[in-house]
């Protein structure tokens, strides 16, 4: 085989970089949560990935935009690299409610949450790369139903600690902090699914 | 007349099914604000109706695929199958609010808009099953137009709710469940005037 | 040059008209901060323009149903529309917060957050003025980047709002009023990025 690379396919290599990025912004966080005595700088090195992630977002659409045979429904591959984009957004936004909230300690359920979104995020890198050959290969409706469990077992764990918030006697002001913390976190682990379910529909349109 | 139903026509049959599920799901719901003693029980046949609603939702999905020419747009069947499935996850989410904050009384305003969204659904019904003759059908406009109104009224109730609890002298907590819940009962009924406002899309299209 | 729109053109005129309308809501919204103790006669104005926008955006939906020809795809033309009415809507909701959450103050920040959206109305009208002269427009990447720095700058002014609240020892009902009415100026902001964003992906099609 040569090392040629067509030019339809460096869509899935981009995917791929995305995904890694998303990877280290999901790492990024569980630091950041084990580190809130330094949640400023901490924060900046997390938008510093979240740039990362926007500069590659904007090579897959210029790509696009030159390429006349995608490999795939160009629209699909618009939605996955936004998609993508909201992943590594959330992962940010989510982090910065601590600085904006001036919130300085971190619950249990947060950190669970926070390594379910690094699971979910390496599932990503799998899943992109088994994205090329996603007519034969076994791995990938494997990792969009293991990112669906992630998924339904965050919402149980948010569910759970919001359901404890609102039966605890904390002061009304955590319980707005902590309602809107979880949020962010559980929306992360959402976006996650919706990615795996847009690339489960493109395997399924081309199977 | 045979029992005779072309392959691309399912389509229709699939959104009267779903129709009715979210119809159930709403009835439900309004079971669910009489009984709030037993809300864990009753939340649980409300997912079950979930459930059911996401199988529907993928049969049409797979359906989808499997099939080359569609009675309208490809992408505007999908979009109205993703509504459907809206309407019926807020209604279980406007649900749920009640147990995970602890919420076990209802009020006269939560009532009327959960009594709004039944008939939201019940028009919903007559919708699909006209939606097949949108050509000529004179029921189909009158739907659209009574889904519209009855968010517009919903908007008009979940305002003036919220405007009541913020001038009231109750707990803080209790104002900041509330207005969480009006909000959920409120992107339930606007979730229903999207969806009508696609279908109404796609009557333009074929017109 | 003679006065003659071709059908297909008159889209680009839609489009300035509805940007003329946001630009005019924005305007309506900082004269509503200015004057909280009228602020629900002056939401009724609000209203009145949205409903402008409203029409508007119907005429745009119906043109397109009866066009064959469109300048570019069709599709985006849609997206175009609905951000449009996304933007004079979100304008509507944030003043109509005042009136719901019953805040009678107006803070520094919202009055620069309602300035800066006045500013991404104006830049909105150019870049639709530009937008038919896609290919050669030197004003039309300015606009788009000038929209984008806005919605920075903003970002930045909100979460500083936020995290000034969240470090005040103002009572809690206000924090969640305050919280509230941030977040509807900053979607706003957003809204109109991202309408920007989509206009810019059609100028990359077409280049």
């Amino acid at each position: 085989m040569f090392n040629l690379t067509p030019k339809e396919d460096k869509f899935y290599d981009y995917f791929i970089d995305v995904a890694k990025i998303a990877y280290k912004a999901s790492n990024m966080l569980v630091e950041f949560l084990k580190d809130l005595d330094n949640s400023e700088e901490n924060l900046k090195k997390l938008k510093d990935i979240e740039h990362e992630g926007d500069k590659k977002q904007h090579e897959i659409l210029e790509q696009l935009n030159k390429t006349f045979i995608t490999p795939f429904d160009r629209e699909d591959i618009y939605v996955i690299a936004k998609d993508m984009d909201d992943v590594i957004d959330l992962i940010e936004s989510a982090a910065s409610r601590f600085v904006m909230l001036n919130v300085s300690n971190c619950t249990k359920e947060a950190e669970m949450l926070s390594e379910m979104i690094v699971k979910c995020c390496e599932e990503l890198i799998t899943l992109m790369e088994e994205f090329k050959n996603m007519k034969t290969s076994k791995e990938l409706p494997k990792k969009i139903i293991e990112i669906n469990r992630l998924e339904e077992d965050g919402d149980k764990v948010s569910r759970k600690a919001i359901m404890d918030l609102f039966r605890s006697d904390i002061e009304v002001i955590e319980v707005i902090k902590w309602r809107e913390i979880y949020q962010y976190l559980e929306d992360t682990l959402d976006a996650c699914e919706d990615l795996a379910n847009v690339v489960e529909g493109v395997v399924m349109k081309n199977a």
